[in-house]
């Protein structure tokens, strides 16, 4: 591309040479993510470390038509961060300040880079934590880009949730701000909730104020084990019918199990479990566990062990954290690819015996592990890139998770994002909507250069998977 | 206007006699709303019955230019049903089903002009409430396109919270759903959030898909007495420091205490007030309450009192709601007022400071109360509209109230919306974001028809107050 050679000067003009680089090695390690998604190198690099600096980045990218694409830490599970048509990534890595921690008005302010653990590192000294826990360490600027979520989203909700106010940056280099410090707010348009989940297809976030939360007086957790997956399921349906406020509840079927006791060196019995955790006052969550107790022996649960002390606790979520990993280092020299439906929780147990009953069917190799108390849950499949046949059936099989939820009021992502490998079902689950989205995608980024070809474009050029 | 009347040939061509009217006495109902804001009237007022009615009224507007104002009970307090370049107001009163009630699902379908007491009526059969109070027996279409809240919102979080999916009818009349019955998605851009608090501007709600909560097993109300407001608001502080999960917590001031006892025929303490709720299991409910008497105590709480029974604690809330009846009853022939602003709740103290400050200093009538928990509170200012200079000196309060929350990170308005009133501190709150609203407004209703000049359109037409 001859505008990319124009656009490199016009970086350097302002970026020192440290912060813009054309070097292979790390032109690759921005052109994959974590997922099975085929890599694609950008054309360049660069780190700014200001607001002032992207936004000069946007306008270089304007002035010689090139894409930008934001980059984290590359943890997207969907190609996210794949440049498809080339273009400059900018990696935010220089961006990890924790700016504020506003004790009082429970809120922190943040640049796009800091990373989840770093944030609650810094937390903890005020006793105070953020609750999204995706799992993977990610950075904050790509869990807010993906409208990310995980273990503790029952109870604290998902990323959209935690979002008081970004800094954007948008595509002709105005910052904006999206919101307030204000806990609530009826003015304007909300942009706080559109730029959450937009997968850098409308700005780059050069700032974020998150809401966190006091670290809870009590903390109880628990292991659950189960004949059927089906057993779990209904148990946690019960749970929350019951009203009790759990703040973490996982399964884990028995695959999984078996994979997390392998890497992780624990020994939990193989059978499908429920990972549990409560948050509250001493009494208020001694009638809480007691309460679930009986709820889960109505529900055939064999054996449950509480884990009170920090490290048992820490060991289990552990557990269920490494279990991507544990997949991955199981079976080497395969790629994994993750469905990731969230369903009614009326539709969640049949959702899940069908995608069990599909994984058989199609004879692929993996497990179901999933946040329950959201109706969201996740295959992990182990897949050979160079098995066109077991590829084609790990596509079929998530074609087959998605359709199912859809078909049932549910989503295609829950909380990994759309990124290239959802779009196919942008039409089918957003219907005349999506020309809506097009409509504000357009409005606001005119000459398709943020990050195209992700999220809400139903059709991707690009060769990819 | 000429093609009001070539629209109205083309409503009856679908509409009933019914269904469709230019009589002056409902055109007068439909010109004004609960606030000080001036009467204009519209010059058709229609009660569709389905979508595709709305679809086809919209499709009217577009054909002949026309506005349309979409009105559920008129109790807005910004003027955001008031037709200000006149046109059609899309009436929701025969559009009042409830739907459906997903149970398991803790979800509800309503049509838009079913109202919140009807709504918690016919949840109470299954052990359900919808949790946004703002007081007024609002429509949910009505709550819906402000981002209502009120008393529970600390505790249950606001409208927008609430939504899971809403069937719209854009202004071409096409028909869409925002959303799905999944408790979170990373799909698409978030509609949802973005046509909540949008005020008509982008489209009329024809069906809504919300979130419910089971009824909590126990609740307690108290009502504690301070010797000063600002003991009051650093007790809030305190508690919500101390991660006590309160589920309302609401600040009278004396003046305040003073209507109630008069409207409501209560004996309450003239001296300014918490009244609190706290939902939750026996025990932890025991632990919170303890712990809760202990903090306040510890800011001067001169009395306390609770109310465990439903009849006392169902008295207690109808005292607060009523307040803006009181008031309106204590004053007749006053037009009442109503700030606001929503602050970090660090700034929440200073700021209900300096409300009470800027009262006495401008000799007005009025008193204080607040959702202190989410740092939200309003005054609420009896004016007489003949009185110029009484009038002027409301307006200068407000603005007073508007730019100190401003100038301390909070919004122009916590829940009640921008209407006419707050639009002229739009810039100032948003800066260059309007300019990213005012697009995606322009991208979505590109003729301006749909409740024009009202939220985030920066200058108003036509003659308000």
């Amino acid at each position: 591309m001859a505008n990319i050679q124009e656009a490199l000067t016009a970086l350097t003009a302002f970026l020192t040479s440290e912060q813009v680089t054309v070097n292979e090695t790390v032109r690759e390690l921005h052109g994959r993510d974590e997922s099975y998604h085929g890599q694609q190198l950008p054309d360049v690099v660069v780190f700014p470390e200001t607001a002032e600096q992207v936004s000069r980045i946007m306008k270089v990218s304007k002035q010689f038509q090139v894409p930008v694409i934001p980059f984290g830490l590359g943890s997207s599970l969907e190609g996210h961060v794949i440049p498809v048509t080339g273009g400059i990534t900018i990696d935010f890595s220089l961006m990890d300040k924790v700016l504020a921690v506003y004790e009082k008005d429970f809120l922190v302010k943040v640049q796009p880079g800091v990373t989840r653990t770093q944030l609650n590192k810094e937390l903890k000294k005020y006793g105070l934590f953020f609750s999204v826990d995706p799992g993977a360490d990610a950075t904050l600027g790509g869990m807010v880009a993906t409208n990310a979520s995980g273990t503790t989203s029952v109870k604290y909700g998902v990323m959209r949730d935690q979002v008081r106010d970004l800094e954007v940056v948008l595509a002709d280099g105005t910052i904006i701000h999206t919101g307030s410090m204000a806990a609530k707010s009826s003015s304007g348009l909300h942009l706080n909730g559109l730029f959450t989940g937009s997968e850098g297809t409308l700005g780059c976030f050069t700032e974020m104020t998150l809401r966190v939360y006091g670290i809870p007086e009590h903390v109880t957790a628990a292991r659950a084990s189960f004949p059927t997956v089906n057993d779990a399921v209904e148990a946690v349906v019960s749970i929350l019918q019951a009203g009790i406020p759990v703040a973490r509840v996982e399964l884990v079927d028995e695959e999984s199990i078996r994979q997390a006791n392998k890497f992780s060196d624990t020994a939990y019995p193989e059978k499908p479990a429920l990972f549990l955790e409560f948050h509250g006052n001493e009494a208020g969550l001694k009638q809480d566990v007691e309460f679930m107790e009986e709820i889960v022996h109505g529900h055939g649960c064999e054996e449950i062990e509480f884990e009170t002390d920090n490290a048992a606790r820490n060991r289990l979520w552990e557990a269920r954290h490494n279990l991507a990993y544990a997949y991955i280092h199981g079976y080497p020299g395969k790629k994994m690819m993750v469905t990731d439906v969230c369903l009614p929780i009326s539709a969640l147990a049949g959702a899940v015996r069908h995608a069990r009953e599909n994984l058989n069917t199609l004879g692929l190799t993996g497990g179901i592990v999933g946040h329950v108390g959201d109706g969201n849950f996740h295959t992990l499949l182990m897949m050979d890139m160079n098995d066109a046949v077991e590829v084609a059936k790990a596509q079929e099989f998530n074609e087959r998770i998605v359709l199912y939820a859809l078909e049932r009021g549910g989503t295609c992502t829950g909380e990994h994002g759309v990124g290239i490998g959802k779009q196919k079902y942008q039409l089918q689950e957003h219907g005349a909507a999506l020309q809506v989205m097009e409509k504000i995608k357009q409005a606001l980024d005119p000459d398709n250069l943020l990050n195209p070809y992700k999220n809400v474009k139903p059709e991707t050029k690009g060769a990819v998977l």
